[in-house]
């Protein structure tokens, strides 16, 4: 049970059980190369899966991949004024090719707005060609201070979908058409409620016109955006100078949106589902779903490991046995760090009944299983433990948003309870400061659905929106 | 037709004629970022299906996927010394971090031997941590002076396998079984003959012990290396003190692989099998196996498309229907500059006859066939076209090998006729480098399957070596 051990528990110190887990499950080793980390065989199985389901939805959705080179000239960074002040400050700069120095400074792209104008102003002549929807596949740097595996990190795996259309209504149709597809992936693959709305004009992407995003709850109530969908209007468009002839046969400038995931939701996964044995993972994305431990030699116990093993293939269901030579308790241990949804115990005790005993990762409830039940049992067990997960983690979250209703309630939520709060606002950007400056809690997304009934929590004036606020990873 | 009559003819310039297709074709589109080109989505396409078999294929092989990170500080870059003396002059430097000025300078990674290393010598200490089998899938920078679509890039996308074993003999044999596996790919999915072998000391990779290339070559007789397989004995593993306690207790050090191919290969494929109309790709890596083209608007027309469409999803055969406003010969046209392997036509005419107009794009054959036995027949036709097109490129490159005896011979070849040629060779480094200055060929591979009966052909000493020669991309 050694691996378990050095786990610190997530109630004594969050950071410190964060980092542990990453480390123990063997998603992350860290490297020689200072702010950048090696994503392992079993962190990126992880983000393959979430590949996998997330490029099918886009190909689904009407999407092509693109690749757009790695390397941002400077002068092209600079051509739309908000985006480069955006970006500027935390891009890395090569200046050399070998031994020459080059004439132009080129960053290492930190997202590729740019680069994708650059490439529409080259194919968009007529309204014909739209719209362009695209997607890219790729790695991002952002020259991070202090990082952290997944959550922060100068190098950045992420997919970024960047579109064209002839109208702003289409636009922003596809602006929340990804948004929910993004909503519905993290409900069903990772069982993560998120709270999903408009960032507030501070808060959003440098250069949109608008941005949603997917505010997540962690354990110990601190928010993370786990994905964005902006409406860039035709800001880029018309700094570029991008248009097209439409059906009228007049120039227009057309309307473009951008939209992300990145390798933090594996950070996300973590935070929501871990436990102080180790990660959780909802089935619908773990790499491994069932884990088969053999307990003892016998030979009954490798023919029922085999049959089993056979069934699994069958059925296509992701398993693997631990064949390593470790006692049954390091196997458990090990099981539940790795955070595999169900464990199969297979024994000589068990078999004499014909049984095996299956253990739930979420719940560690152990079930006593007719051998010859297990592999069809499987699937229903599967959604029950998806559901179970993604029902406690809204339970938890839910119960750590609170409502103030003026600055002393507000103040007294901030200053003892973790989690969100819900609070009315003026809509002026200094009430929206002065929270950030006092309580270290930024605004996380407009709430659109609920009505307005007290005054600004900060100034007292005339409420014009609610908001959620948090603290931040 | 106009798509087709801006294609150079391939007899006529062959480079310009290359160029013409990448881009008529939609495979790449040029960028504002010197070197640098934008993969479109036609050409992602074919790099994902690629990605697809070669990764299946890995897997099935034990290997599991990681990532690495993209930087490389200059000091780990300089621990293997053939290694940096190989790299350090092609790769490009990031000094800047934001605004600040970095300590060590940085290399984006040319090639990752170093970074496996790093993350090798935390991971493996017992002969239970062997072998190691990872692969990667990233993007490396070479900072190339001239570059060419696909064939010679700043930015190149590729895999990288990495491998680490407690014998020499297994990390041989891992390194033929990968050589096999990127062979069968070759001749398989692409349908292109490769010659396998080793290469010489001269053109081995910095840092290997030895190195084993797939050469293709191309229509106009130039050597493309299209996937290397290297040996690395345990040159990186002793620099970088990699070591494992073995079974007998004793401390060892392990033996090393890597191999790779890349998005030359596109290069490759289309260098190959392309004409005057355009791409021609082999139906086992085409992202569109058959395109419909609806002539005129009649409803039994579409109602044709659409049976036929229903048909092609439920077999999975990738298909595309050109429901452009464009004349028929224009959509003949595009779909062979696009190299779609099978163009269907569905007019009135023939549906009078319950007949469909069927077109390979290899042979540009037309046939007639029953509307209600087209889809059946694809899979047969695909095979058929696949065949076809590697017999053809077989049969091609075979004609343009040429075996040289002497001087005069290897002269009279080298100088008159565009291929291949065998000759003896007594091993000594300053008879190959005669060769490469005196007619810009260096060698390929070893021919290690046939006798050597005459002498260096250079200098006439006995000779040791059957090579293949060649000019390269």
């Amino acid at each position: 049970m050694s691996e378990v051990k050095d786990i610190t528990s997530r109630d004594v110190d969050f950071a410190k059980w964060y980092t542990d887990v990453v480390k123990k499950a063997g998603l992350v080793e860290y490297s020689s190369v200072k702010g950048s980390m090696i994503i392992c065989p079993y962190g990126y199985a992880i983000w393959e899966n979430m590949q996998k389901i997330l490029d099918a939805k886009f190909k689904e959705t009407g999407h092509e991949n693109v690749q757009m080179p790695m390397f941002i000239p400077e002068s092209l960074l600079n051509v739309e004024k908000e985006h480069v002040e955006g970006f500027a400050p935390e891009v890395a700069w090569v200046t050399y090719g070998g031994s020459e120095k080059l004439e132009e400074r080129l960053c290492v792209r930190p997202t590729s707005e740019v680069l994708f104008c650059d490439y529409y102003k080259k194919i968009i002549k007529s309204y014909r060609d739209l719209p362009k929807l695209y997607n890219q596949w790729c790695t991002i740097v952002r020259w991070e201070k202090t990082t952290r595996p997944f959550l922060r990190s100068r190098e950045i795996l992420w997919q970024e979908g960047h579109t064209m259309h002839a109208t702003e209504e289409e636009a922003i149709k596809e602006t929340l058409r990804m948004l929910h597809v993004y909503e519905d992936f993290q409900r069903n693959g990772l069982a993560i409620p998120v709270l999903v709305g408009k960032k507030t004009e501070k808060e959003k992407f440098a250069g949109a016109v608008a941005s949603y995003s997917l505010e997540a709850m962690m354990y110990d109530g601190v928010a993370l955006q786990n994905g964005t969908s902006h409406y860039f209007g035709q800001g880029f468009a018309k700094a570029f100078g991008i248009q097209f002839l439409d059906q009228d046969n007049k120039l227009k400038t057309p309307y473009q949106t951008s939209w992300g995931v990145t390798t933090r939701m594996i950070g996300a996964l973590i935070m929501v589902h871990g436990d102080d044995r180790g990660l959780v993972l909802p089935p619908n994305i773990a790499p491994v779903k069932a884990i088969l431990i053999p307990i003892g030699n016998d030979e009954e116990v490798q023919d029922a490991v085999d049959t089993l093993s056979r069934s699994l293939d069958e059925v296509g269901i992701p398993y693997k046995v631990d064949l390593s030579n470790k006692t049954p308790g390091f196997k458990f241990a090990d099981a539940e760090v790795k955070g595999y949804p169900v464990r199969i115990e297979i024994g000589k005790r068990d078999l004499a009944n014909e049984e095996v005993t299956v253990v739930r990762r979420d719940t560690l409830e152990k079930m006593k299983m007719p051998v010859g039940d297990v592999v069809s049992s499987l699937n229903s067990l599967f959604s029950n433990i998806q559901q179970n997960l993604y029902d406690r983690a809204l339970k938890r979250r839910d119960s750590m948003i609170y409502e103030a209703n003026n600055w002393d309630e507000f103040k007294e939520i901030a200053t003892t309870k973790p989690g969100f709060i819900k609070a009315n606002w003026c809509g002026d950007e200094a009430c929206e400061a002065k929270i950030k400056d006092e309580f270290s809690m930024k605004s996380r997304c407009l709430i659109e659905d609920e009505e307005i009934h007290t005054d600004c929590v900060v100034c007292g004036k005339k409420a014009k929106y609610r908001l959620y606020f948090g603290r931040q990873y």
